[in-house]
C-alpha cells in the first residue's frame, strides 16, 4: 500500500479517510457501519481512556457496568428520549439460530423474544431503572458512576471514528439530592473535558451551552466543548447534560431528604467517545500523515538504525539500548525499530505517516562522533545533536511539540471566529472562510431552523464567556442580547 | 438490608447469590440474564484487568477492537464453530422503531436487515475475516492481538458472574507462520493465566488439556486452568486454544513464507471473563462475607474512627491522615470511613462483608497510648499495635494474608484430589467428598459421555504433569496409560 496521501487541499474528506486507514488507526469491517480499531489506533484510545479515567476518579467517580440490552418499554418512559435515540437502533428479536432442512443457518422463528431488546444507544434508561433500587435516602447520594462501553446508533452515513454505527465511549451518570449539585456536576465535567482536550489532545475548545434544539434528548441543559477542524468545520467533542428530574420521574426514583421529605432525584450524564480520535486526527495532521501530541502518542520517540552490515548494527544497537533505557527511565515511550526486513527510508516514511513526535536516526558516522540525528514531526525539521545531550533534549522538545501543536491549533481557531452583523455577511463568511461565526440570534427555534436550512450552519453553542451585548438577530432583525457561535459541523 | 448471610453449610448456592448482592459486587438487572456490575465489584474487575493487561503486553500483545455484530453467514464458514456458539445467541433483525397509530413504540417492519446480525458470542469469525486483509507475507506475522469486550451467549439458566447472558472478557487472537509457534503461544497463555490465578487471585489451579469433547468449538487443542471451589465443584477459570489452520481455511487467510510458498496461517485464541469474579468469591469467602486477596482488593486497609464527639473525631482524623499518607506512599490503598451517618459497629460488619483485608480502628484511648487496633479479615483476629509500627506491620501482614489465602486454598484443593480405581469408588467419592477424582479413562468419547450421564462428572482435564502409568479405565476396564481428572463443575 502506498504511503502517499491525497492532500488536504485536493480533498479534505478523502485525505482524512485515507489517513485513518494508512496510519493503521482503523478500517471498515465486513459489518455495515462498524469499524475495526487497529492496534495503533487503539493504543491512542487507551491513552485517552487512561487520562480521562484518572480525571474522573480524581473528581470522585467510580466505574460500573450496565447491560448492553435495554427492553423496548424502557425507552417509552421518557418521551423526548425515545424520539431522540431509540428510533434508529439495533433491535434484537430472536435468541436462537438453527439449521433448516438444507443445512442452512437460519433464525429459529420459535425463539422469538416476548419483548424486543434494543442494543443501547445510551444508557440513561437502564441505569435509572437500576438507581431506583440503589437510592432510598439522602445518605445514598450522590451517586457518581461512569461506564466505559460500546453503544450502537444506526447511522445511515458513517465515517471512521466520526460517525459509526457502533462506537466506544464513556458515559457518566450521576444522581444528586439537589438541583444545584447536579448543575455543578454537569459544569464540572464540561471543565474536565475541556482540560483533557486542551492539555492532552492539544486541541483548543470553546465551552458553551447548547441551544434548546441541539440539546440531548431528555436534558434541560447541555454543556458542550466545541473544536474547530482544519477545514473550517466545527466538531462537538464532548457533552455534559443537566437532566433535571426527568429520568427520576420516568423511573420513579425518589429519596428521603434529611428533613424526612420524599423527593425526586436530580440527574446528570456526560460522555465522550472514539469520535475524539477523529478530532485528534483532523486537528493536527498534515499531508504527510498523522501528527500526534506527545501526551497521547503511543510511541513518543522512534529510533532507526542506519547500517550496512551486522557489525555496524550490533554497535548501534548497543548504544541505542543504553539511550532507550535512559529515556524510558524518564517515562518516555521509545521504540527501537531494528527490523532488517525494511529499509531506513521506508521506516522514516512509516513513522512520519504514524505521527511519531520524534525520530532518531543513528549511523556508523554518528557512533564515531557520539552524535545522532533527531527529527521533529510537527515542523519536519531535523538536527544533529550529541548523544549525551539527548535525554534532556528529548524531554524539552516533547514539551515544546505539545505546546506548539496547541498554539498552532489555537491560532488557527482564533483566526476563524468571525463576528458578522448581517445575514449576507454570515453566508459569505461561511462560504469563503468557514470557521465559527459569531452572530446575534433572536433565541427562537424557528430562526435557528431557517438558518440551518439555508446555510447548513447550526448553533454550536452559546459560549460560557459570552458578554451581554445589545444587538439584532442577523436573520430576523429581532432584539438579541448576546452573540452565539454558528458553524457547519461534523 | 440485613448483612447476615445464609451459611455455606446451610445452602452453598444461596450463600453465593446473597454474598454477591450484599457485598455490592453485582445484581440482576431488568434484562433477563444480564447483570449490573456494581462499583465495588467493578473495582475488583478493574484490578484483574490491569494485571492481565500488563501480563499480555509483557508477552508482546497489543489491544484492538472488533465489531460487536457478526453477519450470520460468517458463522457458517467454520462448521463446528457454528454448532458450538452461534445457536444460542442474540439476533438483530431490525434497525428501527416507530410509533404505531396509538403512539405505542413498536418495531418498524419496513426496517428489516437483509442479513441478520449476531451479537458476538466470541470473535474468531469477524477477526479472521479481518486478518485476511492484514496478512500477506511472513513479515506480517505473528499478529498478537487481544480485545477487551462484552459478549453475549443466550444462557437459559444464569447465575451472577458464573453464567450470564452478557459478560465481560478478554479474547486474545493470534496468527502465526508455523504450527509450533501457535502451540507455544497457546501454552504460554495457559501459563500466564495460571500465574495470574495463583499470584493475584491466590487461587491454585491445575493446568491441563481438555478431552476432545470438552474442547472449544473449532479448536484442535484446548488448554485449561481448573480451580476447585469450597463446595467441591471444579471451575474452569481460563482456556487457551490451539486452532490449527481451521479459521485460516474458513476465511482464506494465507501468507507467503520466507521460501515464497503460499501457506495457511496458524491460529490461537484464549480468554478469561468476569466468571473469574465468581471463582474469586467462591475460593476464599466465608459465612461473614467476602474475603479478598490483598493483591486484588480495591481497599486494602480501612480505617474506622471511634469517637463520642467532634473534638475526638478531629483529633483522630489528624492522626489518621498522617498514617494514611504513609501507607499510600507504600502503594497501599486506604479508605478512611469517617461518615457520622453510620456507627462503628455497622461499619465493622460492612467491611467484613466486603472482604477488606485489614481493618484499623482508632479511638481516644488509642490516641493517648499511641496505639490502634488492627483486625485481619482472613483469620478474623485482631490485636493492638503501636501507631509507629503500623506501616511496616501492614506491609508484612498484607503479604502474609495473600500467602495464607493461597495456602489455605491449596491445602483444601490438594486434600480433594482422590485417586480411585473402580467406578463404585468413583461414585462414592464424588457423592461424599466431591473434588477432583483422578482416574484411568480409556480415551473414548463414549465412556466420557456415559460417566457424565450417570454421575454428572466431566473430565476437567488431562493434567500437564500427568505421569505415564499403566491402568484400566474405571468404567470400561479397557487399557489406559494415564489418569485424568474428573469433577462436577460450574
Amino acid at each position: 500500500m502506498s504511503k502517499k496521501l491525497t492532500t488536504r487541499a485536493e480533498d479534505y474528506s478523502k485525505w482524512y479517510n485515507e489517513l485513518v486507514v494508512k496510519a493503521d488507526l482503523a478500517e471498515n469491517s465486513g459489518v455495515r457501519g462498524c469499524m475495526v480499531i487497529k492496534p495503533y489506533g487503539y493504543a491512542i484510545w487507551e491513552k485517552m481512556q487512561a487520562e480521562l479515567d484518572r480525571m474522573f476518579k480524581e473528581t470522585g467517580h467510580e466505574n460500573a457496568y450496565f447491560p448492553l440490552f435495554i427492553p423496548k418499554s424502557y425507552f417509552s418512559k421518557e418521551a423526548s428520549h425515545v424520539d431522540g435515540f431509540a428510533k434508529e437502533c439495533a433491535v434484537v428479536t430472536h435468541y436462537r439460530l438453527k439449521n433448516d432442512e438444507n443445512g442452512k443457518v437460519v433464525v429459529d422463528e420459535t425463539a422469538k423474544l416476548e419483548e424486543e431488546l434494543i442494543v443501547r444507544p445510551t444508557s440513561e434508561t437502564i441505569i435509572w431503572d437500576t438507581y431506583r433500587k440503589w437510592i432510598e435516602s439522602y445518605r445514598d447520594l450522590p451517586i457518581l458512576v461512569n461506564q466505559w462501553a460500546n453503544v450502537v446508533r444506526w447511522e445511515m452515513r458513517t465515517r471512521l471514528f466520526l460517525r459509526t454505527a457502533e462506537f466506544l465511549w464513556q458515559e457518566g451518570h450521576t444522581a444528586h439530592a439537589t438541583k444545584a449539585e447536579a448543575i455543578a456536576e454537569s459544569k464540572q465535567m464540561q471543565g474536565v473535558y475541556a482540560d483533557f482536550a486542551e492539555n492532552f489532545m492539544a486541541m483548543p475548545v470553546i465551552k458553551g451551552a447548547k441551544s434548546e434544539s441541539e440539546r440531548f434528548a431528555g436534558a434541560l441543559d447541555t454543556y458542550t466543548i466545541e473544536a474547530l477542524m482544519q477545514d473550517g468545520k466545527a466538531l462537538q467533542a464532548g457533552t455534559s447534560h443537566f437532566l433535571g428530574q426527568n429520568f427520576a420521574k420516568a423511573f420513579d426514583v425518589k429519596f428521603t431528604s434529611k428533613e424526612g421529605k420524599l423527593e425526586y432525584v436530580w440527574a446528570t450524564s456526560w460522555g465522550v467517545s472514539t469520535r475524539l480520535m477523529g478530532a485528534l486526527v483532523m486537528t493536527h495532521s498534515d499531508d504527510k500523515g498523522l501528527v500526534l501530541p506527545p501526551n497521547l502518542a503511543p510511541i513518543q520517540v522512534v529510533i532507526v538504525p542506519i547500517h550496512r552490515n551486522d557489525e555496524q548494527l550490533d554497535a548501534i544497537t548497543e548504544k541505542v539500548n543504553e539511550l532507550a533505557k535512559s529515556l524510558r527511565k524518564k517515562g518516555i515511550s521509545v521504540k527501537y525499530d531494528n527490523r532488517t526486513t525494511y529499509k531506513p527510508g521506508w521506516k522514516f516514511a512509516e513513522y512520519e505517516l504514524k505521527g511519531v513526535p520524534l525520530r532518531i536516526a543513528m549511523g556508523p558516522r554518528d557512533l564515531e562522533n557520539g552524535t545522532l540525528e533527531i527529527a521533529r514531526r510537527d515542523i519536519l525539521e531535523k538536527q544533529t545533536i550529541s548523544i549525551d545531550e539527548t535525554v534532556v533534549y528529548v524531554e524539552k522538545i516533547l514539551e515544546e511539540i505539545q505546546d506548539n501543536l496547541y498554539n498552532r491549533a489555537l491560532e488557527y481557531r482564533n483566526s476563524h471566529i468571525t463576528e458578522v452583523n448581517s445575514f449576507d455577511e454570515f453566508k459569505e463568511v461561511l462560504e469563503t472562510k468557514g470557521g465559527f461565526i459569531s452572530a446575534h440570534w433572536d433565541g427562537t427555534i424557528e430562526t435557528e431552523d431557517k438558518i440551518k436550512e439555508i446555510t447548513k450552519a447550526t448553533i454550536r453553542c452559546i459560549p460560557n464567556d459570552a458578554k451581554e451585548e445589545d444587538g439584532k438577530c442577523v436573520f430576523s432583525g429581532m432584539k438579541s442580547n448576546r452573540r452565539v457561535l454558528f458553524a457547519k459541523a461534523y
